[in-house]
C-alpha cells in the first residue's frame, strides 16, 4: 500500500508550446488544406507525404532561414544514429529529391502538407507544431516556375476565401537586392555582417518605417523599450543607394498617379510612351485601355533597373522580374494582385533568386484591441543548393510555404469561418429500457443523412440531457417516453428557436412551447428535416 | 580545402522503419480518412486534433495492449521533462479528457485521425510512424455506447468500399472471458500466469486452430520451427471448458444449419420455438420471416450463458452481449454483419468488458503468392480506467480504432483503389522565348477545371519533355511551335491512345498519327475536354 502510494498521479497537460485542437477548429483546417491541395494538384503538382522523423544528418542541424544557430529540432538518439521531428517541409523534400532521383519526373512538382515542429521557446500564440502547406517544382532552371508559384498562390488565397484586394502578392529578386549592395560597395568577402544588418534591416521596413530602416544603415537605432540595435554603419551616400531602393514603391507610386492621370485623359498611348521614358521592351502589352494597376509593375522595375545598372548580378536580376511580370501579365494576374517590391527579403543565405511573399492587407484589432495589419501569411522563392547539400550536383528549385494557421487566424478574424459548428440532433433517454428504440430512431436519422446521436451518459436527470444538447450547440431534441410510445408519436423540440424564445418571451409565450412539436412517429426524419432547414 | 573534405556529404535516406507516399498513396488515404470522417461526424463524434507530441509522464511509458514492456515510444529529454511522440490517439484522449473534463460536453463524443510512433524495430511491411482513425465515447456506461460504435464501423467499412459480405465484426466481452476462465478454475490470484498464457492461446485461434489453442491449454505446443512454447497445464476439465467456450461458434453453426432449415420449411414460429428452447428473450423479435443470420447471435448466446451460468461475471457479461445484438438488430444489423465471437480477446489487461475488432473475410495473396485471410482492420473495446491515472476517478469510456493504412492496402488488393492518378495535361515547350504563351493555354485549361502544367525542364531535347508527360501518366501534350502560332493552332496529342497504338500498330497506321489533332487556339480547352471525356 505504501509502495503505491508513492506514484503520484500524472499531470494532465498539454506539453508547453503544443496545443490541441477541438471540433470547429479541426475541420476548418482540414477543409482548408483540401481546397489548397485541389488548387495545388491542378497546378500540375503532385501529393508526398514524408515521415515526420528524419534523421538528424539529412535535416541539417538547423533552421535554415533564421541565423540562430541555438534553436532548432526536437531530437533523440538511437543507437548510432540521431532522429528529429522535420521543422518544415522542405528539407524532407531536398532529401526525397536527392534519394529518388532516378524515379522521380524531372522536374519534380509536389505538394505538401503536415505539421512540422519547432524546438523554439514557446510564447503566446507562438507554437512548437504548426501546420504548413507548401508546393515545390525541383528541377525548373526557368523563372516560369517562379511565376507559376506566384499565380498559385494568388489562386489559392482566393479559393480559401480571402478576395482579391484583401491580399497582395510581393515578389523581388535576391539577385536585385544583391546588385543594390554591390553599387552600394558592399560586395566584398570582408562586408558580411554589414549585408546581414542591412537585408535585415531592409526586411524590417513594413514595422520600423524609413527612418528606421535608415537609422539600421547608418549608426543604429534605439527602440521604444530603449534597446540600441547597432547599425552597419554605412555611410550617408551608401545609405541613399540601398534607401532609393527599398523606398522605390513611394516614388513609383507618384509617378503612377501621373500616369494613371495621363492615361484616363488621353488614352492608352500615353502609357506607351510613358512605358518608354521607363525605357521598358513591354510597350507591345499596351496597345489598349489599361489601369495603373497594369503598369505598376512594369514602371517600377524600369526604376530598378536604373539603380542597378551598374551591378551584373542587379541586372541579371531585373531581367528575371521582367520575365515573371511578362508570364504573369499574359495570364491576367496585375499588380492588383501581384506587385515587384524591393524590401521583400524573407532570410539570410536561402534564397538564390526570386522570392515573393503573400500579404493580408487587411486590418485586424490585435489582444489589446488596437488595428494592425494581418500581414504574411504564406512565402518562397528559389533555392538552388539545397539538393547539392546531397548530390554534389546543384539543382535549381523553388517553392511556396503558406502558413495554415495564420490564414485560418485571418479567416476567423474576417468571420469567414463559422468558430461553433452544429451539433447533433440529440435523441434523449426517457425510459431506459427503450435504448433500443431510441436507437433505431437514430439509425434512420443518420441514413436520412442527418448527424444525430441518443444521449449516453446517465439518462436520469433529464434537465442533463437538454444541458448537454444545449453545450454541443444541438439544433433539435427528440423526446419520447412511455407515453408517446403508447400514441405512436414523438416530441421534436427546435432547440434553436426555443433559446431565442427563452431570451425573449414573456412567460405565456413560453408557456404555449411553439418551438416544441408532437408528429407521429413515422414523420419524424420529416419534421426534424424541415426544421433543420428552417434553420438555415 | 582539407578541412571541407572532412565534411562527408549527408546521406539521402528515410529513417529506418519509415516510408514516403507519394501521389496516389497520399490521395487516397486522404479520400479514405474524410469519408470516415463523415461518418463519425454522422454520428454526433467532434473532431479533436491534439498534439503529435505528449510529456512521457501523461503518455505513460509503455504500450497498452502488449505485454512487452521494453517496446514503447520515441522520446526526448527537455529540461525536466521527458517528452514523446504519441504511440496510440487513445492516450491523448485520456489526457484530454482529464485536462478539460469541466469544459467538455459529457459524454464526450469524439473522432481522431493522424500519425502515430512506434519505436519498435523495423520490419517488412512493419513501420514506426502509421496512420489511426479513432472514434471513441468518455463518460458513457452503458453498454449503447459499444453497440453504436460497432453499427459505425460497419458503415464505416461499406462507406469506404468494402461490400457487406466482405466483412464481419467480431464482438466479446472480457466479463465473460473472466466468467470462462473463473468456471475452469483459473480466477485465483495465484492463477495469473495461467489466465494470461490461457488468453493468449484463445487470441491465436484462427491461426493456430482448435488444436493448437488446445495444445497450449495443455503441456504446451510445438510450431513447425520446433520451438516450444510451455502451455498452461490445465486439466482435460478444464480445458474442455475453455474450448466449449472458444469452439461455441463450430456447434452454433451446425445448430443453425438445422434452424434454418426448420425456419424455411415450418415458418418462423419454429425458430420462436428455437429460440425458447435456448432461453432466449429475444422471441418478440422473430415474429417475421428470418434467416440463420437474424438468429446466430441469440443462439450463440445462450450457448455461452449457459457455460457461465456458474460466473457471475459471465452472466453479467452474457447479459450486455445480450442488449448489445438486441440493439443492433434493432437498427438492422444482424450476424450477417455483426456477430458475437468469443475467441476475440484483444490485449490483456486493457479493456475492461465489450471487444470488438472488424475482419475482412476475402483471400488475398501473399508476398509469397499464397491465399489468406485478409484478417483484421480495426478493433476496440471498453477501458474503464484510463481517465482514472489522472483524475483518480473512473471514467467509461469505449472506442474503436481503424488501421488505415492496412484497409488501403485491403482496398489495393481487391483492385478498388487506383494505384496511379493521372497526371496533368502537359504544354510543351517548343520555344523558349513563348513562354508567357504557354504559360496563359496553361491558365485557360485551368480556369476550366482541367489540371495542366506547361513543361518546366530544361525545354531544348523534344523528346525528354515527351518522356516526362509519359512519366506523369499525362493523358494529353499540347505543342505549338513557330508555325503553330503563326497559323494560330495548336497540335493537341492523346498519349493514352497514342500509347496504345504504338503497341500495335504498323508503321503504316503510325504514320497517320491519329492520336494528335490540329485544332485553332480558341478551340484548345474544348477539343482537351473531349479527349478527357473520351479517355473516360
Amino acid at each position: 500500500m505504501a509502495k503505491q502510494k508513492k506514484q503520484p498521479r500524472p499531470k494532465a497537460q498539454t506539453p508547453k508550446g503544443f496545443q490541441d485542437y477541438f471540433g470547429a477548429d479541426v475541420t476548418a483546417r482540414n477543409e482548408m488544406l483540401s481546397k489548397i491541395a485541389a488548387v495545388y494538384h491542378r497546378y500540375g503538382f503532385d501529393a508526398l507525404e514524408t515521415s515526420a522523423v528524419e534523421t538528424v544528418e539529412a535535416l541539417g542541424k538547423f533552421l535554415p532561414d533564421v541565423d540562430r544557430p541555438n534553436e532548432g529540432v526536437f531530437a533523440w538518439q538511437e543507437d548510432n544514429d540521431w532522429l528529429a521531428l522535420r521543422y518544415d517541409l522542405t528539407a524532407p523534400l531536398a532529401r526525397v529529391a536527392a534519394q529518388f532521383r532516378n524515379d522521380l519526373p524531372s522536374p519534380y512538382r509536389r505538394y505538401a502538407m503536415g505539421p512540422v515542429w519547432r524546438n523554439e521557446k514557446p510564447g503566446p500564440g507562438r507554437f512548437r507544431q504548426f501546420y504548413q502547406c507548401d508546393a515545390d517544382t525541383v528541377g525548373a532552371p526557368s523563372v516560369a516556375a517562379d511565376a507559376e508559384i506566384c499565380a498559385m498562390l494568388s489562386d489559392t488565397l482566393e479559393e480559401v476565401g480571402i478576395p482579391r484586394g484583401d491580399y497582395i502578392i510581393r515578389v523581388n529578386n535576391r539577385k536585385v537586392l544583391n546588385g543594390v549592395l554591390e553599387v552600394a560597395g558592399l560586395s566584398g568577402d570582408d562586408k558580411e555582417v554589414e549585408r546581414g544588418i542591412v537585408l535585415r534591416a531592409i526586411d524590417k521596413l513594413d514595422r520600423l518605417g524609413v527612418d528606421g530602416v535608415r537609422a539600421l544603415l547608418g549608426e543604429g537605432r534605439k527602440d521604444e523599450s530603449g534597446d540600441f540595435t547597432k547599425g552597419a554603419g554605412l555611410s550617408d551616400a551608401q545609405a541613399d543607394v540601398v534607401m532609393g531602393f527599398v523606398d522605390a514603391n513611394a516614388g513609383i507610386d507618384e509617378k503612377l498617379r501621373n500616369a494613371a492621370e495621363v492615361a484616363s485623359v488621353l488614352g492608352s498611348e500615353n502609357v506607351n510612351a510613358l512605358s518608354n521614358a521607363y525605357d521598358s521592351p513591354f510597350t507591345a502589352l499596351f496597345g489598349r485601355d489599361i489601369g495603373a494597376s497594369e503598369v505598376r509593375n512594369t514602371v517600377v522595375l524600369a526604376h530598378l533597373e536604373e539603380l542597378v545598372r551598374d551591378s551584373e548580378v542587379g541586372t541579371a536580376g531585373v531581367s528575371e522580374l521582367r520575365e515573371i511580370v511578362l508570364m504573369l501579365e499574359s495570364q491576367g494576374y496585375f499588380s492588383d494582385r501581384i506587385i515587384i517590391d524591393p524590401s521583400v527579403v524573407r532570410g539570410l543565405g536561402y534564397y538564390t533568386g526570386p522570392v515573393y511573399e503573400a500579404e493580408l492587407t487587411f486590418e485586424v484589432t490585435d489582444e489589446k484591441g488596437r488595428p494592425r495589419n494581418f500581414g504574411s501569411v504564406a512565402g518562397g522563392g528559389r533555392y538552388d543548393d539545397l539538393v547539392k547539400r546531397f548530390t554534389g550536383q546543384a539543382v535549381p528549385a523553388t517553392g511556396v510555404s503558406i502558413g495554415v494557421d495564420r490564414l485560418l487566424a485571418a479567416l476567423r478574424a474576417k468571420g469567414r469561418i463559422e468558430s461553433a459548428e452544429r451539433g447533433p440532433v440529440v435523441v434523449t433517454v426517457m425510459d431506459r429500457d427503450r435504448m433500443a428504440d431510441y436507437q433505431s430512431m437514430v439509425a434512420e436519422l443518420r441514413a436520412a443523412g442527418i448527424r444525430s446521436e441518443v444521449y449516453l451518459g446517465n439518462p436520469k436527470n433529464f434537465g442533463n440531457q437538454l444541458k448537454y444538447a444545449d453545450k454541443r450547440n444541438s439544433p433539435v431534441a427528440i423526446i419520447a417516453g412511455a407515453d408517446e410510445f403508447d400514441q405512436g408519436i414523438v416530441q421534436i423540440k427546435d432547440l434553436i428557436l426555443g433559446a431565442e424564445i427563452a431570451k425573449n418571451a414573456t412567460l405565456e409565450e413560453w408557456k404555449d412551447r411553439p418551438s416544441q412539436y408532437e408528429v407521429p412517429r413515422a414523420q419524424m426524419v420529416a419534421k426534424v428535416r424541415e426544421i433543420l432547414d428552417g434553420q438555415g
